[in-house]
């Protein structure tokens, strides 16, 4: 059963485990003609890079993109691109102790369940490692979108219970802070809390949002193609992602119609919604406005304090996980989450082409 | 493009428009040797249909489904199986007014930026009535799953802010009211609030939760295929949705890793979680406990309060939506929940079949 | 496992059985804005029908197309199309008899064999009826393809040993004969052949050609999704089709390369091909000659020659297949040809639309 | 558009340029469990290799493949498995002239009407090498097929109009000769008349046939997704394929249905048939007979002889292709024929799991 690919005319196939020899992906369908070379998808690869704050693991991984194959002389052809980041830095520790148990919110358990063995140095392909071929090929997808007028804007919106305030929110102040929060006193509170959780052992969650401006109205379809069911679905798909929001999300559920409905208005002459709760998308389709995603995620499984949990000879233990883990992985997930909404995005705007008798005449006029 | 077609192995598609001669869904991929008609499918579609209870639009729609393909002496014969429900009480009443503006949280601008034009005729494809052929489909693959003694439990869970409350949990409640919530004194509640919110002219949200259980470990896959990425979407890609979460959700993300974090245990000499923050599912696969997934539905959007909006001349205008629209959507949406859910999990049951060589070379021996 | 839907962007799904309630088809995908009703699809439908000659069955189908979602004030919505032809004349005769044996070139053992079970009557799902969903979609692809100045000319190139003589080659002849072939006198040689088998019980096999003029180079692409792969599948899935052929096809694996290339030359100031071997097509994409399409057609396997086989006792018996059955297929598979080119013609010009960052930029700008 | 990518639950998704950096393959859905490593691939990848003999280009390509994920211990784990070829030998060489007009018989010109330019060297992706993804993606199919018991034969059996005699077939034969012909005596011909050819500055053509044996009946589908439409699909989409037929394939047009049906037969106490004029296949599903496929292959388009063609100023010229090429790419392509029909059989025989209730109860009970 194939799980590793992802898109319809923008389709990506990704592979490579934590410890394996590399990680990568091929991208199928991406338009010719595009500039593109390693200098376009480094920063986004660094932007998920650990080892670059206090909050993240200290762990060195020198994570280099080279693209194999899909590019002449500077330019997509629109032949297949193969992206390369080799696994340098593994060491050759001993896993026997993991491998005999079963870490408590990890896949260990599920993996084995399904293919009565794992590998499991480092979580295998259900590392957070999987995640670099996502981003290099959302750094493609986001190139594409930026030509074309459509921008991200990506951030951490919480940290445990350290939420963002509104009346802070300074997009400058997002790359500003090692945690990615567009409001400088929430991030130091949510700094301290990250600290302190280390020291306690333990771990945190938090939530991301991400605002995507400049698409067109109408991309989405009606029914199962949705724009926000796919972006469910691209989010859903991160590794420790519990829930996805559009607009208001669940405090929707909780609004009057008369609330929460977005009525329509004339701007500058064309029309838009005075509100936008609805995060930019209604019947699921693009209505004009920003369209808001809220991604939540659980906090990092791997903890140094105790657990319980069983081993492989079905005896209850306690376990501390070791290594050098994420006390949080959300400001990391800022760019995956990112690159996943521009891979869905895109695919959306490029079958959109195909909606109407006029726009197939035009184009081939 | 095609966006009414879902699933891999059992792929259904669906079509039909609110006032036109029928809604329908074709089921290609159903597996041969089901007994199966029309009376497996009727009861589910009666859950969903309008008027029957104060809650809900007056409206009466009559829809019984006819099996149109793919049965034979009351046998699945593995061909694709048609369905059909006539709309037999649309009125040709005059649209010429709802054709000329655009509603306030619903589709008609979205359509209309699409495609050019649209058919406004009751919301057209965009109505509620497309869940039918949801509903017709996810019957079948219920019925399927139940004879694999994997069963769906899904219900109403909040009501704007009323929610239900654990200590009073009673499956048996369910059906015992017409808001299908499982505590009897919140569904007095949130009834009383639906009243008045409909004497207010306004309408009201709310969440639907299913619990699926008897899906055994490991259904699902690692990186896109996740169980829960497809359950967002099929979730995400009915109308009125604006949040899907899975176990704990949103709030996971503001747990620490110690608590969120299920341990596992030997119990009755196999291995269970302790605890099910996670919602049955661990690195996109099922991992035995049960399966929870949450839904939150905005408020319905038509609402006889006055409302502001644009029309087609680019004016400004003041609108009252008139006719007979639900003041609240989750009590007919439980099943529409409940039949995505189950298309989503039968076809990640089907695809897990080829996911070891063992079982191939024991399935073909 | 599904197997009854077909194509990307516009994809259809057929279903019903010879004998069932009726046969229909779901386009999903087709661009809104075509002017469309049934008048578009019954000519189609009847190119196909029994009855119309001696060199077909004296059965009388009455195939009368109903569309029953997708349009509005005429004209596609964007939203599936759902055609259906009802099953109006099968008889409730005895099909015991053909029940209890395998039919000779039939479906009966393989489908036996893969669900262990089988809709008997008139052959189910394997009937030569299933092609009317096929036409019916197609009619809608030659439509559109038309509106885009390509146009499809199909027919019978040979019947047994006899073929057309390209020398005689009439394309207003193809429709004044029941074996719409475009030369009278190979039609009339052909006309006696195929009485002449009749009376000796037996059945005639032949070739259909489609000539498709007006296709753009740089349709398909460049490895699997090759226009020529697309054709042969489209063209293999029909029914019988034992061979599929582009341009020379066989032919071109007996002549030297300096004879099979086409050089290229200047004419009217634009690049073409001096001669056409390739049959429209280089390295999977049309390259802006006719392409050329030939398929293959066994003789119908249902003769009322006396035939060996076995029962479902596993007892070897003779058989004779009474019936009114097609003495051959060729005629009336001219126009499923046709249909399916179409299908698979369209859905590679929607595609392309997506190929170049220019062409976007452009359709968005 | 994405067109390298190829199945459903195997899925394979090939890249890479005759002159880029290297050639490779994702195998995404490959069942857990498979003992695999470089060693199982490597011999296939040797018997596509040019080099090896007067009839293929003295080229030397030292096609090495190593595997990047996917495999732990020596096992497949059920996640995509990346395998990458370097191109080692292409020569820095100067391709300004290649570039600078259409060659006959290639992708040059349909490849800039698509794209507006190409990667012109050795012919980019349209070059043969792109093959060597298939065959590493075909030797992990065949030996999945081979531990169930399914086996491939695959052979020349024509060059130019020299056939193998049926007489003299020697499966012994086919890798004793350079051109694996089955037939010593025809081999011999067949050799001289290609180094004959290759004198004149000429290329040849031929077919390659296979033959799978070992297939249980049943396996493929009623309608789109037949197993022949899918061989069709999957044998034409290789470079310089023109026709491809099943079993007696175009012969089967001109036989009378009496001659033509496969009898059934009782014969060791099971179901068998008395000839085999199907190939292997009724209604699109196997039957239990040996599938015979037979792909014709045009000659080599590069010739040194003198051909006529234009430039990219649109002017008429007369152009040698200078180089090392096949005279012949048959003999190569055996190995890649047998490639795409395991890779399409094994899709197949995964699908088909899912076929029946009985099946499925069965494989989770």
């Amino acid at each position: 059963m194939a799980g590793s690919t992802f898109g319809t005319i923008f389709l990506i196939s990704t592979w490579g485990e934590s410890h394996g020899k590399a990680i990568g992906v091929v991208i199928d369908g991406c338009p010719a003609g595009l500039a593109l070379d390693e200098s376009d998808i480094q920063p986004f690869l660094n932007r998920r890079k650990p080892g670059q704050s206090v909050y993240s693991t200290p762990r060195k991984e020198d994570d280099v993109v080279e693209i194999l194959s899909g590019i002449f002389e500077g330019r997509t052809t629109g032949t297949p691109i193969s992206m390369i980041v080799y696994n340098k830095t593994q060491q050759s520790k001993d896993y026997s102790e993991i491998a005999s148990y079963y870490r408590p919110g990890h896949a260990d358990y599920t993996f084995d369940a399904k293919y009565g063995f794992r590998d499991y140095r480092g979580g295998g392909r259900s590392s957070g490692r999987e995640t670099i071929a996502r981003v290099a090929a959302g750094a493609v997808a986001i190139k594409i979108l930026n030509q074309l007028g459509i921008t991200f804007t990506t951030y951490t919106r919480s940290i445990g219970d350290i939420e963002i305030d509104p009346a802070r929110f300074d997009v400058e102040e997002i790359f500003n802070n090692k945690l990615y929060m567009p409001d400088a006193e929430a991030a130091i509170r949510a700094g301290n809390y990250v600290i302190e959780m280390t020291k306690e052992h333990d771990s945190v969650g938090g939530q991301i949002e991400s605002i995507i401006k400049g698409l067109p109205a109408g991309i989405g379809d009606t029914v199962f193609e949705k724009l926000d069911a796919n972006l469910a679905k691209a989010a859903m798909s991160i590794g420790a992602v519990k829930a996805v929001e559009i607009g208001d999300g669940i405090a929707a559920s909780r609004l009057s119609g008369s609330i929460n409905n977005d009525g329509f208005q004339i701007k500058d002459g064309s029309i838009s919604k005075r509100s936008n709760h609805a995060g930019g998308i209604l019947g699921g389709m693009s209505d004009g406005s920003d369209i808001i995603l809220r991604t939540s995620f659980k906090a990092t499984p791997s903890i140094l304090k105790n657990q319980l949990t069983v081993n492989k000879n079905n005896t209850e233990i306690e376990v501390s996980i070791k290594g050098r883990h994420d006390p949080i992985i959300v400001p990391r997930a800022v760019v995956v989450v990112e690159s996943m909404a521009a891979i869905t995005v895109l695919d959306a705007l490029l079958l959109n082409m195909t909606a109407t008798m006029e726009g197939i005449a035009r184009f081939y006029s």
